[in-house]
This record gives C-alpha cells, sequence and structure tokens, in this order.
C-alpha cells in the first residue's frame, strides 16, 4: 500500500497495553486514516512476557528498556501504558527525541509533575494525548454536541460519580501487577487520580473550567499486606473522594469516587442539567444517552432514552447498523483514530498533555482541600 | 349538603367490594361530582362479614340476600361485585327493577349470558357500565388521547400480556373465597375470562375490532382440590392462553395471559406500533407511558418515558403535585368519577354492558379456536 | 361503633391539609386501629375556602382562628399543616392545652425556634408528631428491616438527593398561597428547610447521626416579583444546596436538593453502600427497591429490583395484592396509622418532635456552612 | 510462528463479509486457539470493490468467482457470506472438495436447499457451522448454562421477539446491496427466515424442539420499485410474521418478528418461564440478563439485573474487566474461537449444518401454517 505509515512504540504490555494494541490495529480497518499504524515495536522489563505479548498482537520487536525504544528512528509514536510513575520521565526523554507522544492517564502523579510534561511536548513541538478514553463514547460525544449546539441554555448543575467495588476486602494485597494503583508512591494518589480524573476530564470538556472545591477523601481499610515486600503497610492512597464544586459558569456540581460502592464495577455517570434541556449517561450501559428537552408539547415531555446506535450518531457510520451497540474498547479505538486523522491538519484534537495538567489543577486541589478542609480555588498556571 | 345523592347498593364483600367501597367514597373528594354516592347497603351471604365489612367502609346496612336489595326503594344504583356465577341473574333482576347496573368484569361466564344482561339492561333503558378499571390508568387514557389525535399514523401492531404466578404450586386448592377462579364452573374460564378480558377490552378500546384469532390454551396442573368437598377433582380452567388476531383496521396482534409465568405478579403490558409512533405501558409501573415519536430530529429518536403525574395528564391535576404517583386502586375511583359524571350527560361513558358483550364474543372465539385449532371469526351480534 | 374515638383539628387547608385529611379518613379504613379518627373542625383564615375544604373533606365544623381550635374541649389532637412561620407557635399553645400535637416538616424555620417546640411537647408530656411522611414508603421501611437486621454489615457511602425543576421561569412569583415557599420570611429557607430536610430525616433513621458537613448554597435567581405587594425584591431562599458529610459511623455521604433539575419534578432518592450489600430507592418509582447482596452465587450477582407490593412487605397486606402498587398520598395514611396504633403503647413511634429538631441542627449546620465555606459540627442539643 | 494456520477463503463483502473478517482477526488476539486463521482469499463479482474489501481487511489474495475459490489447494475452510440464494451451491462444492464449511444463516432459503447442503457436508465428513451469532452473546451462553444446571425446572413459557422499523417507507426499493432481502427470489422470506430463523435457533437450543406452530404473516406494502430492473413489482415476502407455538417439554410459546415496529432498531427479546426460575434477555442491552429465581428469601424476591462482564461470565474473562461491556461484533469472534478450538476435539459445536436445517423445518412450517391457516407439524426428517 502507498498509504503513509506511523510506526508505533508501545510502553507496558498491562491491561492498558492490551487496549492500546487492539485499537491501533482497529483503527484503520473502521475508520478511513491519512496513517496506518504500525506496531513497531514495544518495551518492558520481563522478557519472556514482553515477548509473548508482542506475538500475540503482531508487535514485530522488543525492548527491554523502554530508552532502546526512544532512541530507535524507525519509530515515530511513543505511547505510554505503564504505571504512572514512569510517565513523566519517559514522555520527556520522547518528546526530546522529537517523537509523538501518547500517555495514559492521570498525565504525572501531581499536577507539578504534569507541567514537566507539558513544557516538554510542548518546547518540543510534538503532538500529544492523553488517553482519557471516555470522552469517546459515542453518547458521550453526542452531549458534547447537543451541548455546543446550545440545547441546554443557562447550566445550572453538573453530578459525576465513578463507582467501583473491587477492593473492599481487607484480603486484597497492594503492590505488583495491576495492584500498584493501591500503592501511593506508584499511583500518585487512589481513586482522585484513577477515577475522579475521568470525571473531571469530561466534565471540563463538556461544561467549562471547574472554579473552586470543598472535598473529603477516605482510607477505609488502613493497612494491607505488600506483595513486592511481603510486609503490611498503611494504605496511603484515598479509598474514596467526593466534592462539592463550583463551574467557572455558575453551576453547582458533585464529583464522587469510590472502590467501595458494593454492587458496582465500573459505574462512571454523569448528568447535566440546564434550563433548557437536561440529560445523563452512565458506562455500564455506554451506548444510551438520557435526553430531557423542555421545548416539546408539554403533555410528551420526559426522558428520552436514545440508542446511540444510528448512523447520525457519532462513530456509528463506522460500525454496524442501528440497534447494534459497540463496547468498552471502541472508545481506544475512537482515539486513535481522531488522533490520526489530526496529525496533518495542525489542530490538535484533545485531550492534550495540557487538558491533562488541567485536570490534574482539579485533582491537586480536591487533595489539598480533604487535608486542609476548605474550599480550594483551582490553579490554571 | 344540596347536592343530589346516589344510593348504592353493593353485592360482595370480597376483594372487588373493597375496591368499589373505596371508590364511591373518595371519587366525591376528588372530583367535582353532579351526585353525591351514599353507601346505602351492602348485600351478602354471611351475616357476621357482611357486618364488620359494612362497619368497616360506613354501609349504612346490609342484606343477606341481594334480592332485598333490588327490592330496596332507597337504592339508586345496584353494584355487583359477587362471582361471575352471579353475575346474569343480578343484573336482569336490577335492571327490571329499574336500577342502574355496574357490574365487575367479565360481565358474563360466556358472550350468550352477557348477551342476556345486555338485552335487559337496554330494554329497561338503565345506566350501566362493567368494571374494566385498567381503561381508566391515567396513562392509558393519555395514549387513547394521542391515538385519537392522531399521532400513530396506520396500525400494524398491537401486543399485550397479562402475566401472572400465582397458581403454580400444586399445592393451591380451588374453591372458596378467593379460589372460585379455579373453578370454571363458578368463573366460566380461567385466564381467558380473567385476565385476557381485561387486554382485550383495552385494545378493542384503543384499536378498534378484532376480527379473527387463532388461539392455544393450557391447563398445566391437571387436578386440584376443591376446599368446598374436599374431593381431588379436574382443573377445567385455562392455565394460560395465547393468541394471535388480526384487528379489522389490518394490524397483526398477539395476546397472551397465564398465572405460570414466574416473577410476574400482575404484568398486564401493552404495545402499539403505527406508522409515525408507538408506545407501551405496563401495570407493574402504571403511572408511566413510553412514548416513541418518529417525527423529532433523527439524532434524537428515542423511546421517552413519560411520567404520566402532570396537571396536563389525565385525571391528575386532581390527585397531587408532578412527580407524585398514584397506584391500583385509583382507577376504580376515576371510573365512578365518569360514570357518576355521565348520568345526567345523556351520553353513556364505557365499558357499556354491550362493550362487555363485544370483549365477550372474542374470549369466546379464543376459546373455541383452542378446542378447534382453527381460525375463528370473532362474533359481532 | 364502641370505637374509641380522637378528635381532629386541623388548621390549614393547602395541599397539605388534603393530604392529612385524606389520611385520617382512609387509615381507618385499611388498618385496624385502637381510635377512630373524627374530622371535628378545621381552621384557617378565609371563611370561605374553609367552609368548602370542610364540606369536601367532611370536617364537622370549621373555626377561623387556630386559637379557637386549640381551646376548644371537643378536640383531642391538633394538626398543623399551616405555612412554616406559624408552626411553632400553634404547636406550643397546643401542646401547653394538652393536645396531642401532630406537625408539618420541617419543624421550625430554625433549629432554635424547634427548640423551643420540643420543650413544649416534652414539658406538656404530649404525643407528638412531625409528617417526614416518605418513611412511611413501605420500600424504605423495608430498607429500614434489612438494615436492622444486619444484611449491610460496615457502611460506606450514602447519598441522597430531591431534585426538582419548577422554580426555573424568572416569571414565576414569590408569596402568597402555594408560593410562601420562596419566601424566606415564611419557609425560614429555601431547599434546604424544604427538600433536604426530607433527605436528612430520613437518612439519619437509616443511618445514624450526622456529624460534619461542608456545603455550598446557590440563588440562581436573584429577584422575583412578590405577589402579596407587587414589589420586585431579593430572594433571599437557596435555590439549591449541596453538601458532603461525614455520619458518626465512619460513612462518607453526599447529599443536594434544587428546583433546577429540568426534567425531575419530585426525584427523592437514596443509595446505601455496606460492605455486604447495598440498596438504592427514588420516590418516581417509590414501589421499587433496588437490593444487592453480595452472598448471593457469584455469576448471579446483580440489582434485584423488588417490587414491594407483596403480603410480606411492609404495610403491602393492608393494601391490594401481588403487583398492584401503591401511591404518594398512602404514606400519610401509614403515618397516621402507626402513630394512631401507638398512642395506648407508651412507646412514642418518630419522627418525633425531637427527631425533627435533630434534622434541623444538620439544616442549621448546612445553612452555615454555606456562609463561612468551612466544615461545620452538627449541634446535638 | 509454530502454531498451525488455518486458511480462510470467504465468499462476499457485504456487511456478513465484515464481521466476519473482523472476527477472523479479533479471535487469535483474545483467545488461545489452536489454529491461526489466515485471511487467504476473499472472491466476489466486482473487481474494484473486493480489491478494496481485501486492502482493508488483510485478505491476502482475491478472486472473482466462488468457484476458483474452491479449487484451491492452499484454502482449508469457505466461509459463505454471500446472498442467500448463493448458499447452496456453494456449500456443496466446498464440501465436496473436502473444505470445512461456514455459512451464514439462514443455511438455505428453504427446509428442502438445507436437506442437500446438510447431506453434502455429511456426506464428505467436513466440519461445518451456520453463522447464527446471537447464541454466543456471552448473557445467552449463561442462560444457557443455567438451564443445563436444571434451575427452572418444568418450562411452562417462552416468548421472542425480533422488531425492527427499516422498511416502513414505501419509498424504500429493493433489490440491489443490502436491499436483496426484500425480494423473495433472493432471500427465500422475509422477516421468517431472515429475522424469526435466530428467534428459533436460539429457543430450540435454549428450550429443545417445537413441535407444533400456528402463524399468521402481513405484508403491510404491497409494491416496491426493484432497483434493479427499475420496474415496481409486487412484494413477496412477508413483512411481518406471528406464530403461537408448542415445544415438545409441553411449554406454550410466541413468536413475533416484523421490520414494522416503530421504534426498535434490532430488538431481539427473549423471556423463559419456569417452575423454579425465569429470565429475559434483549439484543438492544446484549449485556445484561434477567434473573428471577422463586428460591430466595421471600419478600427479597425480585428480577435481578446481572450486568455480565465479570470474570465468571462466559468468554469475559478474555476481554476486559468487571462493568465494562462488549457488543455486537464479538458474538461473530466467540463464534470463530468456539469453532477453531473444536476442529481437533473430535466433538462439533452447534449450531451445525443440521442445526440449521432443525430451524427450517420450522420456518417452512410457519410459513405454510400461514397459508393453510391451520397448525402445522414441524417437520423431524
Amino acid at each position: 500500500m502507498s498509504k503513509k505509515t506511523l510506526n508505533i512504540g508501545l510502553v507496558g504490555y498491562g491491561f492498558m497495553g492490551r487496549t492500546h494494541s487492539n485499537a491501533f490495529r482497529q483503527a484503520p480497518k473502521f475508520f478511513d486514516l491519512p496513517y496506518e499504524p504500525v506496531l513497531k515495536a514495544v518495551s518492558a522489563r520481563n522478557p519472556d512476557r514482553v515477548k509473548k505479548f508482542a506475538d500475540n498482537w503482531g508487535w514485530q520487536s522488543v525492548e527491554s528498556d523502554w530508552k532502546k525504544l526512544v532512541e530507535r528512528d524507525d519509530i515515530d509514536l511513543i505511547d505510554i501504558a505503564s504505571p504512572n510513575d514512569t510517565h513523566a520521565e519517559i514522555a520527556i526523554a520522547a518528546a526530546k527525541a522529537g517523537k509523538i507522544v501518547m500517555c495514559e492517564k492521570p498525565l504525572g502523579r501531581t499536577a507539578e509533575e504534569a507541567k514537566t510534561m507539558v513544557k516538554a511536548v510542548e518546547d518540543a513541538g510534538v503532538a500529544n494525548m492523553v488517553w482519557y478514553n471516555y470522552r469517546r463514547v459515542p453518547a458521550v460525544v453526542m452531549l458534547k454536541d447537543l451541548l455546543d449546539e446550545g440545547r441546554f441554555g443557562r447550566i445550572f448543575h453538573y453530578r459525576t460519580q465513578f463507582l467501583q467495588d473491587w477492593t473492599i476486602s481487607q484480603d486484597l494485597p497492594m503492590g505488583g501487577e495491576g495492584l500498584w494503583r493501591l500503592d501511593a508512591s506508584v499511583s500518585g494518589s487512589g481513586v482522585t487520580g484513577d477515577l475522579l480524573a475521568h470525571n473531571i476530564d469530561m466534565a471540563m470538556w463538556l461544561n467549562g473550567p471547574i472554579k473552586e472545591v470543598s472535598a473529603a477523601t477516605e482510607t477505609f481499610i488502613k493497612e494491607r499486606k505488600n506483595t513486592l515486600t511481603g510486609e503490611v503497610v498503611p494504605v496511603k492512597i484515598d479509598d474514596a473522594s467526593a466534592f462539592i464544586a463550583r463551574f467557572e459558569n455558575g453551576s453547582l456540581a458533585l464529583f464522587e469516587a469510590t472502590r467501595y460502592a458494593r454492587g458496582h464495577k465500573a459505574l462512571f455517570t454523569l448528568e447535566i442539567n440546564g434550563e433548557k434541556a437536561s440529560a445523563s449517561w452512565d458506562l455500564h450501559d455506554l451506548h444510551h444517552l438520557q435526553y430531557f428537552d423542555y421545548k416539546n408539547d408539554g403533555k410528551l415531555r420526559g426522558w428520552t432514552d436514545i440508542h446511540i446506535t444510528d448512523g447520525d450518531h457519532p462513530y456509528m457510520k463506522n460500525w454496524w447498523v442501528p440497534g447494534l451497540q459497540i463496547g468498552y474498547e471502541h472508545t481506544f479505538t475512537h482515539q486513535v483514530a481522531d488522533f490520526v486523522a489530526s496529525l496533518d491538519s495542525g489542530k490538535p484534537v484533545g485531550p492534550t498533555f495540557r487538558d491533562g495538567l488541567m485536570t490534574e489543577y482539579v485533582t491537586d486541589a480536591v487533595l489539598k482541600s480533604a487535608q486542609t478542609k476548605k474550599w480550594e480555588t483551582v490553579a490554571t498556571e
């Protein structure tokens, strides 16, 4: 094929390594893209596991050190899917090497760390993106479109949750594969950075900047065994995080995330109430948008359940036919499609590293407010 | 008060005796009626129980024989809430005595029986009504209004169910209080007359006459103990009844009723699909109407959940405020309100005895088709 | 009848006058009570309207001044259904006169006012109750029972909302019939006292005392016309109120109420997450309880939609049969039934005036926190 | 790689060509399979379009005549995704050439045609499968497992629908790309073969053989323009098809399919009611199973919404993590995975060609009953 190629180097082979690999493979099959992503190389410390991963997904080569990946001339884009404590160093090195950079969220463990990453990509002038994948759920994009069309009028309320229940057991250890999320030194924070960051990124995309927050966090289980050391150690992450907030547009908001909401697996929800319309969505049935329009005939007013599977819904003409739903991994595929399509356009698509930093200004304010027990103003620079 | 009174004589004190008593008491409190219903007398065979019933509900006197009730000059209206095998005799006697007659459904055990009742009230020229109460669910009346407004266009499909699960146990006996419904000699039929009759009455009100049917019935448990005789006897009612049908307007329909649908208590459902709109409703959440309108903006099309509690919804301005739901017994209250309001209007309100007969033409055809295993045309005279 | 009578004197004939009148009439028909409530007298300032109201509901006499009602020897119980600014004076006078007192919520406009009312009824030793009617929704009582049975284990989260949309229009005036709720001098506060008080009363009944709160309130529309004076005046109530809180049992909570949530009429919701179980409920479908039990077979775990209409569900054996729902007004009927049943028992049933005061300690802390922008500890005495 | 390869030859590049291509690509990435499917060649008449299709999906070569494909030695498996009127000829030729055969549903246009195909594969002793993909929805497999575990007891009822609305417009033409489904000479029948066949295949898999049927079909729009000829011609397919049925296990059933149910895109539903349990599912939210178990604590009984995304749910440990849903195309991927896994096992997995024939015995009986207006017994040989 004469199509231009985009050579990808992936760091990490965990859960996110799988979602990204799938997205790079699927995007060009369902979307007409200016570049053909090529799975050039994947890097990770464990040679056997990375080899097996590469074989399965079709990565052409492996490296045991991400620095090798950054040094290779045949790599155009570095995709960071390793734990949070590695993001900054890799991203900065990649940017300095002139690579396009994609990075899993949250960008850094703190806004300070994220700031150095933003500086690096902006100084280098390289295209960049953070994997806040839920922005690419078709129902959410549809909501964004409805807001941009001015259908909601003045916004009064925003509320959003991310409810999970996988850490309730005292017996669950921390550390190691998949469990680094419970270790604050690796993750930076608990649900604030892992879950609320998604809520915040989406909220600011839909409803604009957040001005101030008052937050509370909880660590319900105080000690856990660390599987890497065998020791029982204090848990330093936030198990739950809740805050009230004011947006710059004057709307009042509630945010909540937890891993202790028995019965909920990955219940990311949002609702927005405007003068003329309201809408709600949740991740457990991600192909639905609930919409209430005040302008309809009075007696017929109600919440309309829009099954986001039609050809005139975002992304859906590229998939199947009306009524047939898509799932979770498609959000990553959409992100690849949009990002690759933007490369020659001169117009960056969000969420950029700078967008990712804006989210961390909020998560920092949340974590600080939980300590100070005061309202905290969200930084903007 | 100078308001004219309407003196009621009730026959029966069972479940339906309660719903009717409540309706006569409540209707004038919530609706402005030309007549004040007066609970004059109630009749039933067991003197202790009828006395207790009368005391509780405020019936001014009791009779042990319904014939006495019919003979009394101070009674304007005979309300029949006794088992099906008593309907015809009482209704005919009441009509001959010049009383207004209200009768529980089904009107008779067969169309033939029902026909004699229609003749009696029409010959006597007395107002009459059958208690197909579900026509008075606000959401259903709203649907009728939407149909009458021409919002659906040509109708293609109608489907309706009445699913219960209370007779699944082999240990459940038949006969006696509340269990006469399992005894075909008293009830006339099983679910066809008890449940499907509701579906049919509502279907013909909404979608016009039914032309032909092909049916299947089942009796899953073949023998039960009769509590009145102590004997184990064959069950002669239909435990389940299903039929496909064509309406005169060309729409295709499915009807089903059963007492063997584990998990469903009183799940009366209906759905209607037209060229321009569709709607569905069910009794378990009777205050909702689901409505799909094709004419809306394409990408916003979906099923709207209308919470039927606003002042511009049928009957609802007489109850509470938006968002506050009403329940089952209100359908009887509405029926009293509408019937009493119609008495001086010269315009009968349905379902009249004649409407009740039309339904029995269909139930007769259904029961016959289940025997003949052929399509049966529904009688009209 | 030889049944003892309980002579009621009602103050107020507005929306709540209707719900209470209906409850006093209905309770003895559906529940076996030790006293027969007698609708002795109703008092209100407008003689024509109160006469019409009394005629409709069967109140035997009328008074134009509530003081007359309190003085009458033939009245056992004073029921206060007039605007908030009248509660304290009437309740205190009634208690001093030795009357049983029932009072609409919120008890007073402030905790200080409520405290004087508690003192009055406790000094007088008279039975007393606040009409936090939603405690008597069968699904909510069922939830209380499940909690008391220890099915939830340690509680981690509680969240609750009361969402309405009836004051969004700038054209809506304040003051006068039904609109006194927008006038802070009459109502005391906006949604905090009117709506959140319900959420708080129920939350503390289910989950115990609230320790501390951090709140935000908003007044979206700053000026409205007062229909009583004709002048455009500043709006002093809170249009929306949100707070995060910690319960004494360590659980983290979010509360929110508003009259600006387009599309929601009276959406009172709650959810509670425990170690072993979770449950949720909302007022728009008040006959459902959603329940998640962790102990079930793993692959079968899910949220069970319990249709609270069976004979073994709270209150329901007194109504109809499984599958047939009840509505809003039944909560008041249950409250009358429980209160009357308790009169001879020596055991007061909640919510008592003291319970009502506890709720106002929270609403006061919420309103204060919204001003101070600090966490406020909830008073307990 | 040393993994054995399975060389695929695909016939057809339409909608089903896409779903199959995706499934062959995705299955080995998410499932550990004994063979690596290789996209060897695709055949279709239009050389430009087939080339473009092959390039996009990675088919290594193209053929303009399916016969070439069958003749090629480097092809192990012929996959038929072309219109219904081509199935028999291709399948028989492929079987005779000793190829493994997969075929889109319905197998043939009639049972007679399907029978020749069964004979061919059975005579040749080649592995074979029909793409009734919905059997591989995880929620449906879970239901099958629950039934096999004996959790339902005696089955009383089965009901299933497939509701669409895409042919309501009189302006929709027939013939040509995607519209051959409206041309009876190509499709064999309308919704009976296209939609009901899915319902029937799944019903018999879950609930055993169907004994007898009574059916009605409708053609609502009598004439359409044929885009291939430009002429307006009579429509000979069934637009809607409904039937009542008895299964061999004694349960009573209703089936319905239509393309005239305004508001429904691809609403495949099913419900089964047993003595001890009931369950329901629908394709619009395919990741949910509704389950009612009678044995639970009485007051806690209800319908449990099982979100089929956990590791102990069928197929789901191969995808993401709890709470994250999959979609439509995954059913094809599962079918490839199961079929490839079975090749060396000696145990065929359904639906085989013989299973496909059993379904056509039912669709033939349905179409015949609609003509004869009698109950028709379903053939078994």
